[in-house]
């Protein structure tokens, strides 16, 4: 299929790029390097020392002789969007091109602004130019599971049936984000059901858990690899652990550490994210996909990293440390999750086996980490 | 009560303004004319020849001694409202200062765009203003009933029980709105949630139904009359109907005109608005209130102003013509409406009286309705 991926720089987009031209899919891409400023800008940068896309297009074209196109641009200029999608004309939308910090968001009005605008004015960009060039591509939007936030019930994919007073409607199930960030992936799950609506245009809406690792197949040298984050306001609590675990820091759950989500393995949300993409939605059809493989309470990844370090002589302790952000610290936390395994999904990368590759690959680069040590512990607070 | 009104040259901001103050509170207001501008860009303008700000400052000054502080400027530009609201420490930010048009929001994606921007970054600002400033402050934020669109069930105010899989939670109630407008109000119930839940604010959130009529009390002359809207992308139907009727125009229904909706007079409007200001809620609370008195089908309302018209001598035809939204033309509605009952809301104004003030307020300026006729049927359509 002819793919384009927005976000094509990031974490996921350069290790999907390179996973969809292994499977033979043609591949374009869209990037403004939003994240490497805005990693910059916040003093920091990632464990993993990346090439520039110039860079990485060159060594995948020397590793594998595939070409992958790509385009420098924002997506909230809707002439950009609109010219890029009409030129390359693509089956599928994968749409990756967001910030997705939720501490980011929560730096001040300015942040949390540029985050709302940046996300939602991009997505309905992508919307718009779809249907005016290419109205039976597929979006395959990248969602959240943070989302729902975390409700006392079971959480369904997207909809559930509801009775009230007597009467019964099928309706999208009850969002309660948690952090500005979040709520941009709501607003734009509700503006993608409408473009569908009235556009007859097709969508999956992933919502996805927390991806970790740092390696894919396709790396088959360091020029490849992707981005892996650490710092206090892009790396996940696993991330920063992991680092932790490196440099010989205290492993710092926030709270008392109960908070449970679902996570899943880099190269898992590929085939993930690969399923979905090759098993499309009917025109008109809106669906939404959980996407995850486990769940874990923070404390249990701090143990699980703990453990697989001491495999490397590593001994981190944990220290629970008081918690910047507004959330429940222990919670109920069972999603559905059928659609994904319908089409095929089959875990193949456990927590401790991707930590394996992940803190030997990070022992590599110990000294970048090192350099950063300032950035992992939280100074951005959720309250006044 | 010190009381600040976003929006206050608008066709309710005006009107309340007015209404507040004659009821001894202390009025501040800010604007930035963007629905003068707004509907001088598609070509017409108010069948009332409104007064501009100063003239209505005046006027009102000279009629009743009271004096309005008013500010110019732009809710999206976030050092002004923080400005603005640190100046006047308001007890209640009534805040109505939001582009209002389903239809214009639907014109092209740059009008998509300029109206979920325009919205939801006027509102953010609002609320880390009232953070930062003025921690205590009660938003009273205009919604619309528009924001649950049509489900198949009653609406519940805001937020329900629901059972899932043998577990029960209380949620916000689904959110189905059927426009680029539309979701900015849902985008902004979240984001207000959000910001109430992590910063202790309080807020009510006013799902509104349409309103109607273009008079209050405190309109002692015309120099001091609120806008009234009838073009296509302005004006709801109801005000199309009349001014239809003031110019020997069919009165044109949608579709089927099956489409039911809750409605109120302007005056009624005035007086939940103040019932809300003057019981604020708690500390940390968001609720919501469900604002409408009568639920009436679109072929109702053309038949209540063919009627009350005939009175006049006006021969009102109807005229169902091809709908240009995508919605269900006939639907099951039945919202819940108890929080303002229980805080002594009495509906005073019945359509047909209220149609008996405006019909004639519109004879006396049908020259204004006259050189805007091609303004008032449907252009803008929600499908490709």
């Amino acid at each position: 299929m002819n793919v384009m991926i927005m976000g094509m720089d990031g974490y996921i987009g350069w290790s999907l790029a390179m996973h969809l031209t292994g499977r033979g899919h043609s591949v374009s891409g869209i990037d403004n390097f939003s994240r490497r400023k805005n990693v910059a800008e916040i003093g920091s940068w990632s464990a993993t020392p990346i090439k520039t896309m110039p860079e990485r297009l060159k060594a995948y074209k020397e590793a594998t002789g595939i070409d992958l196109t790509f385009y420098e641009g924002d997506l909230t200029h809707p002439d950009f969007t609109d010219l890029a999608i009409s030129k390359e004309k693509p089956d599928c939308v994968i749409h990756l091109g967001e910030m997705p910090s939720a501490p980011y968001s929560m730096i001040d009005v300015h942040h949390c602004n540029y985050t709302q605008v940046n996300n939602i004015i991009g997505n309905n960009n992508i919307l718009f130019a779809i249907k005016d060039h290419v109205p039976h591509c597929h979006l395959l939007k990248l969602g959240t599971m943070g989302e729902y936030g975390t409700p006392n019930v079971d959480i369904p994919e997207g909809f559930f049936e509801i009775e009230y007073k007597g009467r019964k409607d099928k309706l999208p199930f009850p969002r309660q984000p948690g952090s500005w960030y979040h709520l941009t992936k709501v607003h734009d799950s509700h503006n993608i059901i409408f473009g569908c609506k009235i556009w007859n245009l097709r969508s999956t809406d992933i919502m996805q858990g927390v991806v970790h690792g740092v390696q894919t197949d396709n790396m088959v040298n360091d020029d490849l690899l992707t981005r892996y984050d650490f710092d206090e306001v892009f790396g996940t609590a696993l991330n920063r652990f992991c680092a932790q675990a490196v440099i010989g820091h205290e492993l710092t759950p926030y709270g008392k550490g109960g908070q449970k989500r679902g996570y899943l393995a880099l190269r898992d949300s590929m085939q993930c994210l690969t399923l979905a993409l090759e098993n499309p939605p009917d025109e008109g059809e809106y669906r939404v996909f959980n996407q995850f493989e486990e769940c874990y309470r923070v404390n249990d990844l701090a143990e699980h990293v703990k453990k697989v370090a001491s495999e490397y002589d590593l001994d981190a302790k944990i220290w629970n440390i008081p918690n910047p952000r507004m959330e429940q610290e222990e919670n109920y936390y069972n999603p559905d999750m059928k659609h994904l395994p319908d089409l095929g999904f089959k875990p193949e990368n456990s927590l401790d086996n991707e930590l394996r590759i992940t803190i030997p690959k990070l022992l590599q680069y110990k000294d970048r980490i090192e350099a950063k040590r300032s950035k992992i512990m939280p100074t951005i607070k959720w309250g006044k």
